[in-house]
């Protein structure tokens, strides 16, 4: 009865619909299922709620459930399982379909192997459009999903492909080498996932062959896929600068922590270096109080304006804009915006500090610390986001924390080393 | 010769090999082209390169170039141009593509009318495989992109579509409608191209049809144009989420500049206003000076935990994983999470407290700032983008501001001000 009332609603939405309630409905809904759970459900889950409704699922359910899905889909939706699970699947799979599988499972996790799908139609190169539409009419057992005829040397090496479009549109006795695209291109099968989306997007790839180290042909990468790919490698940056780990809106309490409480351990090293920094300078405070009001201040600009020049290295370095062509003139870019930036708002606080404390020079202390934090947050971010990038660490891991405590770093000293200086 | 050198390579990355030089290469090579500049490259290149580049190509050269584009990449290209650029373009094309251009640019910005492309291939619901190949066969000026055949009713609306590969596989007696994928949506012209990308997104579409408000066919929007829309919209948040507005490494000072001002201004607003709480507790830091060294630790802690759930909630509300049926489950968790971590740090930072002051009630005192700040900034991290959004304003935009201004209000609130009860 279920079954029947959701059929009409798409797989995604329903899987959006068992994450956004609570533990005992999501089961309780899955078991009113029956029999006629749909494995594209499966596929469409988080991880860990998918791993909860794998466990529920009678295993004749779950065996029927994946026996309709794309080799491709099989394996992501059992690369994350543990070895029981999988193997309940596994066993559920048809002879050649278990094959396909195992054989993406032995690529490593995040690769094209991983990423493609077995189901593909090739042809011989000298063959012409007749021949392939004969052959595609001939086979029951076409893929659900293929926009293109790739073109295949003895060797199953390809060297081209063709579009659906072109065949329908060519006379039977048209050469497939006359009409096949002239932009093509393969995709090693070791190369990373990231790397595979960063093509489809360049390149705007609807589907790409997959090769291995003979350059032979081992599947097909369809661009649904890829975009899944992108959206997931974009989430992952965004979730990395703000400093939160791999996460969803559906982990429990305790992996949330897991993930969060790292970085905000690293945050608490970085803050207690800045900390050090105050302490030189106590007697300069207990002089003037004044000082302890404004100071978070300059620290908080030099963050703030540190957080948006790495936001766009991280993002430049990830689409491949900021190479070492251009290094230089986006070093002088942000220095000049730094130092525009710190002169404005060096003038704006600079009158502030008159207005609010009546001293000029606190006001000068202010201006001139605002304008070296503003610049050295424009500089350091930049050159950190590139420094990790050579050192092949993350940058959208681990800029925000390096930029930040330069900037609080400088920014306090800054100020507070000038006030000693100008005030005592 | 030198478009002869550069044929090998793909438009895009001649394009961005383009955005990396300076601006007197730029023109140089883009001149060095001659007759042979490829409109390809013209849509590939950011907006602000392009228009300049534009301005240099030779008015022939530019018509050349822009009438081998498909109608939605032509839309894509003028679309922010002035009016004599646009006009050199439009006068450049034949008249039916100049009519689908100008019906796309009759649609408002960032909708999928001006996403979509005007050639497509549909056919009536009565047919069977054999007339549509028929037809095809008989069609030379068949869309460079098409993957599925539309069914229309005789009133022109979409009713469902045939994969070209299922046409393939089929006899020519096979009805359409019998072959014809099981899910079908259609996309109305007016809706907003952000959620024309979610919606390619989350159903794996590959191709899907534009509608007016008669429900009547107007074009195809195709997966490769949606997967670009998703790339932009996360980077967008990304920027936002960083205080940027929209920006590229190849803009001047200038733009830059005016980019980022804005932010550091509502920042510096929002960084006075945590200074007038500090104001107020001049008297207390005058009395312990150790306060002021230690006063950022806990802003700062609140500012990244808040930071952490933030951009997950605004993640999730972007992603739809967000809504009003699980928020009180998320508001429970960012509490608990909160609690948890903020429990953990007010252990550490009391210890560092007791170890470098020397007093238990300092670590007593900033140990329980520390959990009311992070217990604060879980929930405002989720409250304030759920808010904004029913508001009507992006959370991607405002959210950090907010936030962030609490937790430095909070943090130093709590922390000062229980160190006046409890010290003085
Ligand atoms: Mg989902
Ligand atoms: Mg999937
Ligand atoms: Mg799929
Ligand atoms: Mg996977
Ligand atoms: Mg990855
Ligand atoms: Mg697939
Ligand atoms: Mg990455
Ligand atoms: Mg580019
Ligand atoms: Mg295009
Ligand atoms: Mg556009
Ligand atoms: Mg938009
Ligand atoms: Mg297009
Ligand atoms: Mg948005």
């Amino acid at each position: 009865a279920l079954a029947k009332l959701l059929d009409p609603i798409h797989p995604a939405d329903i899987a959006d619909l068992l994450e956004q309630v609570d533990e005992d409905t999501r089961i309780r809904l899955v078991q009113l299922y029956g029999m006629e759970f749909d494995g594209e459900i499966l596929s469409e889950l988080n991880e860990g709620i998918r791993e909860s409704i794998i466990a529920a699922l009678h295993p004749e359910v779950l065996a029927d459930a994946v026996r309709d899905l794309e080799s491709d889909d099989v394996v992501d939706l059992i690369e994350d399982l543990d070895d029981p699970q999988r193997d309940i699947i596994l066993d559920a799979l048809a002879a050649t379909d278990r094959a396909a599988v195992e054989q993406s499972l032995a690529y490593p996790e995040e690769s094209a192997g991983r990423l493609m799908q077995r189901e593909l139609v090739a042809a011989p190169e000298h063959w012409d459009v007749g021949h392939v539409i004969d052959h595609m009419r001939a086979h029951d057992d076409l893929p659900d999903q293929f926009y293109h005829v790739i073109l295949v040397d003895p060797r199953m090496r390809p060297t081209g492909y063709v579009t659906l479009g072109k065949i329908m549109a060519s006379p039977r006795t048209a050469k497939l080498t006359e009409i096949m695209e002239d932009s093509f291109r393969t995709i090693p099968v070791h190369q990373d996932e990231a790397e595979v989306a960063y093509a489809f997007n360049q390149y705007h790839l609807i589907s790409a062959p997959v090769v291995d180290e003979d350059d032979r042909l081992v599947g097909v990468i369809t661009i649904d896929d890829a975009m899944i790919i992108l959206d997931e490698e974009l989430e992952e940056d965004i979730l990395r600068l703000a400093g939160v780990g791999e996460t969803s809106l559906t982990d429990r309490v305790r992996d949330t922590v897991r993930a969060r409480l790292p970085w905000l351990g690293v945050n608490l090293v970085t803050a207690i270096i800045a900390s050090l920094v105050i302490a030189i300078f106590e007697d300069v405070i207990a002089s003037f109080v004044a000082l302890a009001v404004l100071m978070p201040i300059v620290a908080s600009m030099g963050g703030n304006a540190g957080t948006q020049s790495l936001t766009v290295a991280v993002r430049a370095i990830a689409t491949k804009d900021l190479t070492s062509s251009n290094l230089w003139r986006v070093i002088r870019r942000e220095a000049a915006v730094g130092l525009i930036n710190g002169a404005v708002f060096a003038l704006v606080m600079g009158l502030v500090g008159v207005v609010w404390f009546g001293t000029w020079m606190l006001a000068g202390v202010i201006a001139a610390a605002m304008v070296i934090n503003l610049l050295v947050a424009g500089l350091s971010g930049v050159l950190v986001p590139v420094l990790l990038e050579r050192l092949k660490v993350d940058p959208a891991l681990a800029s925000g924390t390096f930029v930040t405590t330069v900037t609080d770093v400088v920014g306090f000293f800054a100020f507070l080393g000038l006030a000693g200086i100008v005030l005592l």
